[in-house]
This record gives structure tokens, sequence and C-alpha cells, in this order.
């Protein structure tokens, strides 16, 4: 059957209805007052969103665009970096350092597990010449699901009073709380595709007043993604460049449709269904990827071992015409990851739940009782 | 009334309904089968509109950011590059060869005038040393109308032999003949919101394998704009990071209109709706910014004496609901521009013409015979 695909991958999520037929609208001019007056009410609804007083810069670009322009323009050639790496995204940050010559320093932990808290505080502390330029951490590791302890590895950035934090929001933010000024987080990364319910094609950035004076000095090279253009042109509610004017319209009715829900219940949304989607998948003695201590809201991953992974996700497609997302790198084909980041709702876990059983049901997955994944789920739902 | 606004500004362009209601499709997931097969096609078709062989490469970004990776791919720090400017956007790429610290050479022209071939000639001659690396020359400058002769130019590129030719084709492609493979043209750069018929957000450029060549030993340090990760992502008719897919699917489907009507076609309609532009703005008489012999088939400038340009873009705008663009940086408030670019039909023109008489009537505009404009351009449309 055409057209009924449910997309539950972290990236493009699902996008509602009005949304898409608000960006289906003929384009307007980038340049025209109507415009200017739809910037005005998306940069303002950005900083609720971001909680932040700070600049939130919206930039034509995936979410890898917008974090090179994070890193690029408070930095010069040969500073000194720490960046998290615990997959691939965290890794993706430490090879643009690399590629721009800052001196990168790396605290990874395993694929699946959180970076340490301690590790960062550690270096951080030794390094009492304030070597440390900008500390890098991913928050939410889309391709394992892992929720890393950002709050905790902060409060040591900020100890050490000479760093900034640069922070991979992707899959965080619109998602779980991530209090831009109350933690004081310098430079916040995040994309379309993801919590803000809209198509890929937009990055956005937020920048506190300590990265733009870290701004003036720094001297790497940039142009398109020089953000101190940005931030001229949005205190004027305009753009430096043509921007993709249809997607700005689809994120204006999105944006609304979000302040409607409010924060709090899209946060406690996400953790609802987190919980939901990780009690099925126990509940279906399935392996879950991560532990539930760092569980990321926006995908939850499984490392299926008596069925074959990919098998899972070709019939969970061909059959019941539900996308999940495989593994990355050294994790392709062994994992299995399940979105509900966006617009996801109970109903389209019960959804995916009730397929995964039927999936695992034609595949002949013994150690299971049928029903216990929608019951495990359904009772998550009936606590919250 | 709502909803019947007329854009008729060089980009973002019109866009046909059937491009939109594609667009408004539900996202699907970027690493599917299905969205490689929609990639295999899009890639096969931009080679037939680029007609070449080289890689065409598609970018999330706007002109400038596709632009800006045309430049910076194939050079390394303190290269000579000769840089042709005539307007806005000419200005913009010495800014961009500057900021990445290139020696930049730059051959300038009046705005509303053509850059001089022979100027290039003399610099590229006396070049014996061969330390120009390359020439970076914008085919069509939007901000004045003026359509600059790439054919000529590149000759004396490729009489110098080690040059690469970097051309902003950005509102030529897709609009006027720009035949890549035949006149040797190492990298075109364009965006979505031009000849292509879709919103902006995604930006194009085809690559030649001289500039990949050159690619190889080319140090300026990049990531996001790498487009040797493009390269390969293409060649798999994958993407390296997540693209914008409703917008691809808006160009797959745009695309396809392209090809239903030719080439040849595309580029006569062009030619036909300047002709026709012009042939009324002149029966009007309001004086052209540029001369005929150098028009662009994306935009016609207009330099109104007796009448303020922006009282004429106003009424155009309130009365009749048609966007004009303004003009740029030293012309803004003193030139508009029509926009002829895209999906645009002699339908649009009569449109806007027969608006525009209604305009200057109202104005007060004494020099011009009414209904002349109108006559002027149905008697372009009689003879061809």
């Amino acid at each position: 059957m055409e057209d009924k695909l449910k997309l539950m991958i972290p990236g493009p999520t699902p996008v509602p209805e009005q949304v898409l037929l608000a960006m289906a609208k003929h384009p307007i001019g980038h340049r025209s007052p109507e415009f200017s007056e739809i910037m005005a009410e998306v940069n303002e609804n950005l900083k609720w969103l971001h909680q932040t007083k700070n600049d939130v810069l919206t930039v034509t670009a995936s979410g890898t665009g917008v974090m090179e322009a994070g890193i690029i323009n408070f930095l010069s050639a040969g500073d000194r970096v720490l960046v998290g790496s615990n997959g691939k995204f965290g890794d993706r940050w430490g090879k643009i350092s690399t590629a721009f010559g800052l001196e990168v320093d790396t605290i990874t932990a395993e694929w699946g597990k959180p970076l340490d808290p301690e590790q960062f505080r550690e270096k951080l502390e030794a390094d009492t010449e304030k070597q440390i330029k900008a500390v890098i951490v991913t928050h939410s590791e889309t391709s394992t699901g892992v929720l890393n302890d950002l709050e905790t590895i902060n409060r040591y950035v900020k100890d050490h009073g000479e760093a900034l934090i640069i922070v991979d929001a992707v899959t965080s933010l619109g998602a779980v709380n991530v209090p831009i000024d109350e933690w004081g987080l310098d430079v916040v990364g995040s994309g379309s595709q993801k919590g803000y319910m809209i198509p890929p094609g937009l990055g956005f950035v937020s920048v506190s007043p300590k990265a733009w004076e870290a701004y003036k000095t720094a001297t790497l090279p940039k142009f398109y993604l020089d953000l101190g253009t940005y931030k001229k042109s949005t205190a004027k509610n305009s753009n430096p460049f043509t921007p993709p004017v249809n997607l700005v319209i689809a994120l204006q009715t999105a944006l609304g449709m979000m302040k409607r829900e409010g924060l709090e219940s899209i946060f406690s949304r996400h953790q609802r269904l987190m919980e939901a989607t990780r009690a099925a998948v126990k509940a279906l003695s399935l392996p879950l990827f991560g532990s539930d201590e760092y569980a990321s809201p926006a995908a939850t991953a499984v490392i299926p071992t008596s069925v074959e992974s990919e098998q899972i996700r070709s019939v969970m497609k061909k059959r019941y015409n539900i996308a999940l997302a495989g593994g990355q790198d050294n994790y392709k084909g062994k994992i299995f990851r399940i979105g509900h980041l966006g617009f996801v709702s109970e109903q389209d876990i019960l959804t995916v739940i009730g397929a995964l059983e039927a999936t695992l049901q034609e595949l002949g997955h013994q150690s299971m009782t049928p029903g216990a994944g929608i019951a495990a789920a359904a009772s998550v739902f009936a606590k919250s």
C-alpha cells in the first residue's frame, strides 16, 4: 500500500500535516516585509525553545554544517580543544576540529556507553595554564541512543573558567531539558529534522556573549558560516543569504505547535515514549544497546541476538511499512534504532511495538511472550 | 486579496503547483533504497541540465555556500586568483577569496556594464609564470541584470592553460546556454531557487577532472563543504550529511518538467521573455539599466528617472500584488528589477507589464503612450 510509511527513525522525523501544508505554499520574497515579520516571530520562538536570551541563529545547512559553524567561529588554528566522543557524531566533531588545524584531545567511551564526566574534570583541572579553549560535547548521541551527562561535564567546564562549552544538541533540543541560560552553555547546535518537527535543511546555533568575545579574536577562515554576519542580519529579522523560505514558514508553524504544547509537556512526552519503548523492548526479550540511566529521548537502540537486526528492519519495512534506523559504522547490521523524536505520540509507539511483536513472531523469536511488548508499553502509559 | 502574490523577482522564483505538492509529501528516510532511487534519477537529470559528464554535486546551502565550496576546494592560502566583479555577486566571490587568504586580483566594471574580456586576456597573457590558479566569473550578475561574456573570458582562460575557471551560474544555469563540457568549464555553481523552479535551500556545483586534480593538493580547511566527500556519496546516490529530502523530491519533479520542456525550449523561452520585457519597458519610456547586448535572461533592471523606483515597486505590490526586486547596495532605491527566471511564462510577462502600465498611469508618468508596453511585448511574442 502506498503512502502508509511510518517514519520511526531519529531524523528525518515525522512532520505534522499543518506544517507540510504551510511549507507547500508558494514562496514569498526573502527581503519582503511579510517575510521579515515571519522571521521576527520565528526568532522570538527559537529563543523560547532554547530557553535563552542569547542569539539563536538560523543557517541553511545540515546539523553538521551548523556544528562546524559552532566550532570554527570561536577558535584559531592550533587552539587546543577537548572533544567527547562515544559515537558517530562525537567522532565527527573531532574530525572537523582536526580538519581546521585545532589541537584535538579526545575523551572517548565505548559506543553504547556514556562519556565519563570525571575524565573531563581531570583534564580540565590539570590545565592550569588554561590552554583548553573549548570543550565539545554531544548531548544525545544519535548513533547509539545514549544521553551524555552534559550538566555535570558543563559544571567542570565552568570550574575551568576559560574554555567555551560547545554542545551538539541536535537530537536533544526540543526533546529533553537543555536550559541554555541556566547552565550557561556557550554554543548549542541543532537541526530542523529532529525535535523541531520540520524537514531537514535548517540548522540552528545559539551563541553566548562569552562566545562572541572569543569570536573577536578567532582567526579560522569563514564566510558562508561566519556567524557574525548571521548575528547582524538576525537582529534585523533578516538573513545574510537567501534562506529556504518554505522551510522557515514550516518552522513558524511548527514552533507555534510547540508553544501550544508547552516545553514541560514536550519533555515529559519524550520521556514517556522513551520509557514505554524501552519497557516494551525488554518485555520482548530483546537486549537494549545502552543502559536506562543514560537513555536518549530521541532514539532507543536495540542489539538483538537471536534474530538478525537487518531481518527485523526488513520485515518491519516491507510488511508493516515502518521505517526503523540501522546501526552506523561498526554497528551497521548489528543494531537497530527506534526513533521517538519530534512529532511522535503514544499512538505511534503502540503501532511500532505492535508491529515489532508481529515481526518477531514471524521471524520465530522464541523467548518472547506474545503481547508482552504492548502490555509493557501500556503499563508505562497507565502510570504517567 | 490574500494568496494572489505574483513573485517576479530573480529568486526565490515561482514554483509550479506539482512541485509544491511533491514537496509537501511526508519525508522519507535519507538512507532508504527509495530515496537512493530518487537521488539516482536526480543525479542523472542534473548532468543533463548541466550538459556535462562531470560530477554535479548537491549541497544543502544557499548559492553563496556552494560558490564558497567551488572556490575553497581547489585552492590553497596564498594562491593568486583573478576575480571579475561588476555587481554584488562578483564582489562577494572576491570577499570569500580574501576571507580564505587567497591573493585576489580583481577586474571590475561599473554596475550595469559587462566585464571586458580583453582585461582578462591581458592579465592572463602577462602571467607567463602561471601564478594565476583560478579565474572566478559571475555569468549572470543578478544585481544588475547583466550577462557577462563567459564564452570569451573562458577562451582566454583556456589559452592560459593552467588556471581553473570557476563560474557563478546561479541565475544563468537553466535559463541560457551554459555548455559545460563543450566550453570546458571547471567549476560551475548554481542554486535551487532560480532556473530550477524549486524553493531555496539547495546549491549545485559541477566539477571537472582538472578541478579534481587541483583538489588533491589544495589545502584550505574544509569539512562540511569538502566536495570530495560529496563526490564519493554522489557516486553511490547517497549524501554525506542529511539532505533536505523534501526539496530533493521537489527537485525530482521540477527536473522532470524541465526535461519534458527541453533545454532548447527553456532557453528560447527565457530569451523571449527577456526581449518582451525589455521592449515593453522601452516602449513605456523607462530607461533600462544595462544595454540589450549584455542582457541577462534572469532579470531586467530598470532605472526610472521621472518616477521614484520605490514608488513603482510599492504600487505594484500593494495594488497589484506583484513583487519586483529593488536595487542592492549603491543602487538601493534607484533601480527595480523584474525577474523572468524559471517558472515564468508569456502570461506572467503580460501581467507584469499590464500592471506596470497601470502603476505608471497612477503615478502620473507623463512620457508614456498608454498601452504601448503591452503592444511592444505582444509584438515580440508575435514574432517568436
